[in-house]
């Protein structure tokens, strides 16, 4: 019901979105968008590309006197500062750990140039959607808390756990010590040409109870469709995720509470979803995201027409994508949260009475 | 494109599915899906539910002389040796771990007899509607090897891996020492009234390159919605799941190679997928299944007016979830690349040219 | 939102239809379903065929208590007292006007008893879910008037309407002279073995301004889908559909007048919809309805090997669609309504308040 | 299947479409595009608004040396040359025949200025999308005649049909001698401020059989939707639409022949529709266009807050939509085949197997 479709090419005139089925009357500017764009932008620290792209929002559409419409929401970012030249000697080889073989065995032609549609550049689109998703949720109080919380084997340790470091350290680890641990790491790894994997957590507060379905469209399967569909993510965890294969039902199982006539949890390892649908408490997402395979040392790899040869990339490349994809995979909780919230509004008789009257 | 949409709950007449797009001219028969269906029947061992349930499926559409005629089929398993009573007492109570609470909050009503729609029953369906995927995707060679890989703490080991042994075990772990390990540990458990998680791998073999999409629809992706979808899951990971948050990109990438003109891969680090879109290699799927919430030691939970007490659960139900989940995952699995097998067909004007002519 | 499947062929075991996302808590019942189920009922009068279907209902889930629960509600017919062996020799003969020749062209392979899947008997599934649609839309006071206006070139006259005939007579005439008319008429073709067309006209009050969307979704657009989605329909207007060519701006716009401080029209040219969205008037669809292809006299066609030959059709037919179809007209608006109810309920951010709270 | 996303208002920064899931493979430039929109361009006739737009195309994605590469292909054309100023004093005023009441009542907000969504300029970017359409259709020899057959009483005749006229009048009519009178007709309209109704045929030839679906996605349904979805048109016939309702089942019948092995259709009433399916012969669509309801005389109408008042629009409008429109209709019918035609490419196991092997 709150749909994106996104579109556009690494190294083409731009990317954009249009989201279908935004409510109106939710203020909406291009600040707003900006804001998210600009924790995703390159070239912010030494851990990422060295590219300057000014990822300039343009709402073309759907917003009127400072307000949505209701009507498809177009939002554009032009694309600048492109080497393309950098990928002319990579076009007839394969990148290992990206999509150039994969894209060529489905489609049989594909823009070469930066990655073309498999590019990270692809998620301007889905972070500028999610920004207008953000939007909607504030105004039920639904809030977001995105964090790495494991680089390599540094995690962010529950002692020094502090939200408000988020935004202070480049690597986005609410953890001053870890975040300089990780930096270290991160430096050595440069040196080698190399990369690091790592681990985004995704918390939600402010849910109200009831969104999801009890089958296809439960809250984690639509969960695991929007993160998985980040280029890098190959592992998911909703609470305690893996953790539940070692442990007991006793062990596992959250009972329920009654406070002041609120009915809660009196622990959280469901991280949020029973039975597909959200049960009012924090919504706990980890999601593993594999090392940047733009790496520096020559890798063996076939060209097109399969003869075996070796690849040596260059060009600029961000040694982690974590920390740039955490607002990605919070734009795409956010996009999530906003489509089920719609539909929870009118499962119920009582919910459209509340509208229509009776 | 190849759509289900399954109903049912677990105390009323019956359960089931609709396929919806299933190509014309594949022969199935009810025993093809009847065999399936055998995998998730209750009552085969000591490690599930001793109720008898015939599960007799019934194909009451969209066959014709054996074959496939491309319009609906409708698959139907009647309900039969439920105890409803069993729940009378625990209607009024939130069961920990289970979706009482949060179908009351989403609508207001529930079918509290069984668990209702958010019961384990509910995936008759799915497993009739997997096996008729399965019937399509073996007309081109694309199969299926699913089993257990870890019980609580007791992992499978290479060592002793034997496909064999998967249906030779009532828990359905390719290693029949593990298995022997798993069954005492959970004797320990079921005589405590407490259940155990477990760890559920899903492997396929054949499929071609180039199934999925670059973004929304990635052949992970839809997996993440499928796998999800099933009660039980908590976590999921393709290829190296979350150990890539500990690995160097030099470790993680696939490098390619050539052998008698086919272009394949030196690794399998991805699991089968770059890019959202499946590489050729074998397709390697992991999931976490929470233990049963239902134990039978006394819980903390409220009643639906938001009283404190304590429920005390009776009945029958499996001390373990994971082995009968197996198929479960295997047809979501199946119906999931089943979709994008019919998607990759037109996704290029060469292919449609086989078709139509030019 | 509000989602239907159907399925089943004429002489398979069932026919039947799966409802998806219909609100909990709306009483359902059984009867409430059999009622529409036995306006489409054959057997009942000289102009229906002479088969004796009960065509009796079974609700299979999603009502618990005689509340609907949210969950898909499966509905399911029998069939019974079909004569397959009436279409033995048929099967290689391609009937005139039905769509024998399309299915084999489309799928290969196709069941021929009866017509299969391309049957008119697959509206029992529609017209069931149908019943669904308007005891949801009956809590909202939205309520359908639907008849036959005109049988070859009889039309109801504007001086003799009477709602209440619609029930009276065999051929749901608001106008007795009429009926009588055609009675005669039909009479007469089928003294022949020929047949008639006809028109249905369906009148919708109640309806909310504001269903529809600007675009694809209109309230237009998707009854053009809803309603040339049954069989025989050949032709669709909404309000003065075809006798808008002939007019000038000035005749066919509605001025709007305000009484009592409700924003209504002076007329309703537009027929409910403007802009593809309800405006609060009634909304006036009409079909037209092609002769039953069914007839009894010898017609030139081939056999599926493309050989040139006659067919002579026998067996139980009705010698007019339109009466019998005026039901699922009804059903397939209802269906669209319904989907749209559900689609504006959630459009706008003071409506969404109205159920979260702010 | 091919899907499409429209965006846009008439006075915002521009209008636009996103095509998803065109095959890659397809040579497409803007000049393809062009072409189509040069056919819905205003200022180019004394019967169409003075305004002058360039509406120039912009493909921003999904194209890469003049290929499709199966990603999404964005469309875009800025709005250049709006008054917006026309529309200050209608802003607050209900104009009669148009979507301003029913916006605000489904939305609470609108962009007033030009009709925003609800401009006719909305199909800027259906017509593009439909130019691509076009050219996958035109590699399989799908072909396009699209006309204007009557003006008020003025009918194209049989007997001067020519369709190399059609391009030659400003209305778009096949038959000069028709096209003079209905010029004259308009002119004496326009003198009093005034505005006509029109009809538009669409003719579809080379449609393989087979097109369409048995029920819900019959190919008469899915242009039911695609057609009634532009914003002027009141009523849809295919083939002889509301002529069988006069009919006998004997003149309906389209009788099967056999010629040279080919089997075909002695007569076509059935406009190369029957069961939903396409039967291989012409596709016969005609549309009923109400007159622009912009006209220069004085309406009754209200204002928002519900007096009772009068309007008198200004400003430049087309006297007549469907000589414009007329692209419109073939762009949407392009649209829905090129879906239809993917969907059957993957109907039968056998058609599968020309594309992957057995």
């Amino acid at each position: 019901m709150f749909r994106i479709t996104t579109w556009g090419e690494s190294h083409g005139p731009a990317v954009g979105a249009v989201v279908d089925g935004c409510p109106a009357g939710i203020p909406l500017s291009e600040e707003d968008i900006q804001k998210l764009l600009d924790r995703r932008k390159p070239g912010s620290s030494a851990f990422t590309t060295p590219r300057q792209e000014a990822d300039q929002i343009e709402i073309l559409s759907g917003v009127f006197g400072g307000m949505t419409t209701g009507t498809p929401i177009s939002l554009l970012v032009r694309n600048t500062n492109q080497h393309s030249a950098d990928y002319d000697k990579l076009a007839g080889k394969y990148r290992p750990g990206h999509a150039d073989y994969t894209f060529d065995q489905k489609y049989g032609i594909r823009d070469w140039r930066g990655g073309g549609r498999s590019s990270g550049r692809e998620t301007v689109g889905r972070v500028a959607a999610g920004a207008v998703a953000e939007k909607l949720l504030l105004a039920f109080g639904i809030e977001f808390l995105t964090y790495i919380d494991r680089i390599g084997e540094i995690s962010v340790s529950l002692e020094h756990f502090d939200p408000e470091e988020i935004s202070r350290n480049p690597l986005n680890m609410p953890d001053a010590k870890a975040a300089a641990a990780a930096a270290n790491y991160l430096k050595g790894l440069m040196a080698d040409g190399d990369s690091s994997g790592s681990e985004i957590v995704c918390r939600v507060k402010g849910l109200p109870a009831g969104l999801g379905a009890p089958v296809f469209d439960k809250l984690d399967a639509k969960l695991g469709q929007a993160i998985f569909s980040i280029g890098s993510v190959k592992g998911l965890e909703i609470g305690d995720g893996f953790r539940v294969v070692g442990m007991k039902g006793s062990e596992n199982n959250d009972g329920f509470t009654s406070v002041d006539g609120h009915i809660g949890k009196l622990t959280n390892h469901a991280g949020g979803v029973l039975g597909g649908i959200s049960d009012g408490d924090e919504l706990v997402i980890r999601a593993a995201c594999k090392p940047t395979p733009s790496i520096f040392c020559s890798q063996d790899t076939t060209d097109r027409d399969g003869n075996n040869t070796q690849i040596q990339i260059a060009g600029r490349h961000d040694p982690i994508i974590g920390p740039r994809a955490c607002v990605v995979v919070e734009a795409m909780t956010a996009i999530t949260i906003a489509d089920l919230l719609l539909e929870n509004a009118v499962c119920r008789l009582d919910s459209l009475q509340k509208i229509y009257g009776e």
